[in-house]
């Protein structure tokens, strides 16, 4: 039992680096980047929340270096998706549950790794967003936009942030396969609520300069 | 009485990191960036030039990691001054003193830090631009700007590798609690004196393509 | 002999810090960047791959903290162009090729130091496309610009990427040092070859949004 779910998160860890890096390929869509460009992103993107992590934790060798097939796994898919995307529009929506389901499982990966390594459950929170969302900021910053992830992201933090809350004031309590795969679970849930729906938090304005925001559009 | 300068010390340093948090929230004025964005910015801000140290001098825990307190004070002042923003205009005067005093002090901090660590007085002043100055060039490249650091900013790195250089050269001729203060004033005076007089380093320019500097107004 | 090569090793890998510290200030241009800037911008570029690819491994200290002379070398060549460029235009095809010397010499140079830790072959070439290619990305993105790297730059990582490939395929067959500067002529070749012919790495398209793209002017 306890085998089956190791190998079910670790086939699902495989599934989260493949769909963050064809977002990291999709971000190179009209800016003129090319093959080797469209590669770096589909790593960094996948592979970028978990490095910052084990550098802040100081916990060597860091994930990709002692696990080779994660980037295999990210090289892979960025690929595919460069010959695909030719011939092919890409299944947006599919994408946004699939990324939904990447960020659950990366944010809870990050808040374990932490736990596990004796940090306190506040530093375990802060490794969560770290690691479910770092990576698709350093992608947009090197596409050349201000991160999606600051701006009109519906709650994509906020559902780490929640989800690794609820991780770390439940851990101990219950078994730590149950705890994990319900945190993703809440993870996932609420991020698809908030994605369908677009609630969003408020937005940062200055008396006397800024004006009620305008909805982006979807 | 060594007690007193540590604690005065220590103080200082919170105000620094709330200061910094403060600039790396109106950052976000005008980009529609909501209240997560605001704090990963205020984060970043305050706590990401002694991270960079941290992790260039091999010296973990973090910083922040080691006391949470200061993770606390930067998301405590973020929250503050996203609510009160609202209502208030911000008292922009006040701001660039305190901020001058937040770089004076995490400058000699990261110089402290390097020489208590045995590194070289070159490495020390290094550290202390770092810590003064990166934070801030990483809330710049968030929210999509050139670092003004880099460009029109008055001799802000420039105050912190004076203080610094004054800093290694001093030590071990001074009590160290009385060297750190004085090199501190001596960033603080600077500082001011460049914001209130206009001074500015020269500009890069190449032959036959660029003219003269424009003035970058206040 | 073998003394001769490790020096000639040096003095080239000082070279390149020199170019790539120049690469470094050229990108200020035009950017209102001042003469602080530019030391940081110099540094940066020179110095920012071998940092990177040293956190990555848990290489501590640091190439430039080990190594202070790499550090004078950045910004003594900084400096030095901050001044010759307000009076003569630079020298524009002199620095491709120079720029490609320093491109071989650094990703060999990454990719050795990782085989001589005990990385595998892939981690060794990651670290060479790494050491090569990241300090160019940071400036880029410092400038206010997509990593030229991404985009249209004919070749460049590819070169490293295909020059490494051949040193963690030989190495062990050959006398390291005739393998490293045959490594190193391969690189440089290529990248001239391709500087001079244009040849380009296909551009990533999506069906219905992109049509076939412009060819960047040089």
């Amino acid at each position: 039992m306890t085998l089956h779910i190791e190998d079910f998160v670790y086939y699902a860890d495989l599934l989260g680096v493949a769909v963050f890096a064809v977002t990291g390929v999709l971000a190179a869509q009209g800016k003129q980047i090319d093959l080797f460009g469209v590669m770096v992103l589909a790593v960094v993107t996948a592979l970028g929340g978990g490095t910052i992590r084990d550098l802040a934790l100081n916990a060597h060798p860091l994930i990709w270096i002692a696990d080779p097939i994660l980037l295999w796994t990210a090289l892979g898919a960025a690929l595919l998706t460069f010959v695909l995307c030719r011939y092919w529009p890409y299944p947006r929506r599919t994408l946004l549950v699939l990324d939904a389901a990447g960020l659950a499982l990366f944010a809870i990966a990050g808040a374990e790794k932490a736990m596990a390594l004796g940090f306190s459950p506040l530093i375990a929170v802060i490794m969560a967003i770290s690691t479910g969302c770092a990576g698709g900021m350093i992608r947009d910053l090197m596409t050349g936009r201000i991160p999606a992830i600051l701006q009109h992201d519906e709650f994509y933090a906020t559902c780490a942030l929640l989800g690794a809350a609820f991780y770390v004031l439940v851990h101990g309590y219950v078994d730590p396969n149950i705890l994990a795969f319900l945190s993703m679970l809440l993870i996932f849930v609420i991020r698809l609520l908030a994605v369908f729906s677009g609630v969003r938090l408020p937005v940062f304005l200055v008396a006397g300069l800024d004006h009620p925001p305008r909805r982006p559009s979807l």
